[in-house]
């Protein structure tokens, strides 16, 4: 079963169906500024809040995406995806806004209040010891025995042109403040939110260009787009930032962020932690450290911009309240 | 000076003119939702989250249409306002958009923040004694002698059309929703941002109706609603939803609510904590005790009201981070 979602390539027009399909379903999420935070940056910012779509992070959108895109008799069969986070809550309220089953393969050790979340949303969780069982060896099997479709989280087409329609909204809500040039920066874990929107923006909005953002000592991303190919972390350190920490881009996302993306940003951990709170208070949105590393690159990266404004991809909110206090 | 702006009366015209000035200025904020508030409530539930609009509150959107909508020779002399809170950002911002000065009368023993933030924004600021002076005559003779316009905080035709627009946007995004028909529930001080929401939604969307909510013991929305004419407050009591503690509703508001609202809603002060932790944590925003009453009353008052959806005007978010702990 395990099969690959309809086209192997992320096209406009894919994207442009995606954002039909989510239109009146998922939330347009809104670009905020506060001139604080323009004072900050020395430039205006615009943010875009993804931290505000249903279930807390755009997840959903490629989730919604890539299971509207199912056939009919595959999509009854029900979805399955491994995630500890985002992505699985994405695909269990995709699932239930279907009527269809889903199962979510989680590590035994996830927060509680994440595996709680799952649940409430229809799932049914499975769960696995990290230590000594293969997260993708279960996944495999549970989508062979069930019969399955496998929503992965960032190497899909479809999930790819979901998160792309965060640019669509981009392009469109900028020109409404009269902005069509801009540097947009996106979080960057294995890449679909930062591919997704880098193809929207080709067509869309051509003066904008997309810059990944990673935490320092995790920037894969950065590392591949300079060397021009797939170049994993060294390894070794801790971040904050656990829900972008990949070991290298997807095999579908770099090809369009080498094409299209600019220079790779990394924000340390330090830096993170005063962007939650000037979001906090300056926004009032509740980021999570792995949505907040685009903020604290417009805020305190100044000398690696053009002149103009930032737009910045808040994508993500689901917070530990200990970490945001 | 200190004399009326514009038109005594606010009109659909009004509310679509000021809705025009603010287009590409003012945030158009999300019509958030969660599933999680959903099964609380027992239906549907849209909040319109005017704590993300610019300062935090939706008081930027009445300042800046009544200043805007000033003579070129009237505006160049600067406004003047008396506020503690959200009306003095919402003033100062958008006087400083327009390049004119404005002079903010708050009492000496507000919260240091508020008068820093006032004051970032290009306000002079003017502190008095609130146990020794009388600020309406320290607003009225500094207004005289610098003949500078008085904003109202919300009896005051323009601001009341700017709150309106509130109410188109509303409108607007509901049907995208597929929406039509809903009680709206709103945070209610004066009752500007209630009496220009309804008369939006009189013409933009017919069959949806404002309820008011406050604070229980500080009803007096409810309190005058129910008798048919202005009822103050009978005093005493303590709320932590400070923003919105009038001693009755506005001689301009009043009329337009006792025409258009439905039964005025009151909450409890554990109600508010309970809807501001709830607003943290399943919607990623950042509420103020007194923009929470709204979810409050959605969430807690189920036998208030018919069936269908509730769309939830969550005011503002100016909260101090030691309430929200």
């Amino acid at each position: 079963m395990t099969k690959e979602l309809g086209s192997p390539v992320t096209s406009m027009p894919m994207i442009e169906g995606a954002a039909r399909r989510l239109s009146g379903i998922a939330t347009e999420t809104p670009l905020l500024s506060s001139p604080f935070l323009d004072q900050i940056a020395g430039r205006r910012v615009l943010i875009k809040a993804e931290c505000l779509q249903l279930t807390g992070s755009f997840k959903f959108r490629g989730a919604y995406s890539a299971i509207s895109a199912l056939e009919d008799d595959e999509r009854r069969r029900g979805v399955i995806a491994f995630s500890s986070g985002n992505h699985a809550q994405g695909v269990a309220l995709a699932a239930r806004m279907f009527q269809i089953s889903s199962t979510i393969v989680m590590p035994s050790d996830a927060p509680r209040a994440k595996i709680d979340n799952t649940r409430s949303l229809g799932a049914e969780v499975v769960l696995y010891d990290r230590h000594r069982e293969d997260r993708d060896a279960i996944g495999f099997a549970l989508s062979e025995e069930r019969r399955q479709t496998l929503v992965r989280p960032y190497d899909d087409p479809q999930v790819i042109a979901g998160q792309g329609s965060v640019g669509l909204e981009i392009a469109r809500q900028a020109k409404a403040f009269g902005i069509n040039e801009a540097e947009v920066l996106v979080p960057c874990g294995g890449g679909g939110l930062a591919s997704g929107i880098a193809l929207a923006l080709e067509q869309a909005a051509p003066g904008m260009q997309v810059r990944t953002c990673e935490p320092e000592g995790f920037d894969d991303a950065a590392r591949s787009l300079a060397a021009g190919e797939i170049t994993p972390n060294e390894g070794g350190g801790t971040t904050i930032c656990d829900a972008i920490v990949t070991v290298q881009p997807g095999i579908l996302t770099f090809p369009i962020m080498r094409r299209l993306c600019g220079e790779g940003l990394a924000v340390s951990d330090d830096e993170v932690r005063e962007a939650m709170a000037l979001a906090f208070s300056r926004l009032k949105i509740v980021l999570e450290p792995s949505g907040a590393v685009s903020l604290a690159a417009a805020l305190f990266s100044k000398e690696k911009f053009k002149q103009g404004p930032l737009i910045v991809v808040a994508s993500g909110g689901n917070s530990d309240a200990k970490i945001l206090a």
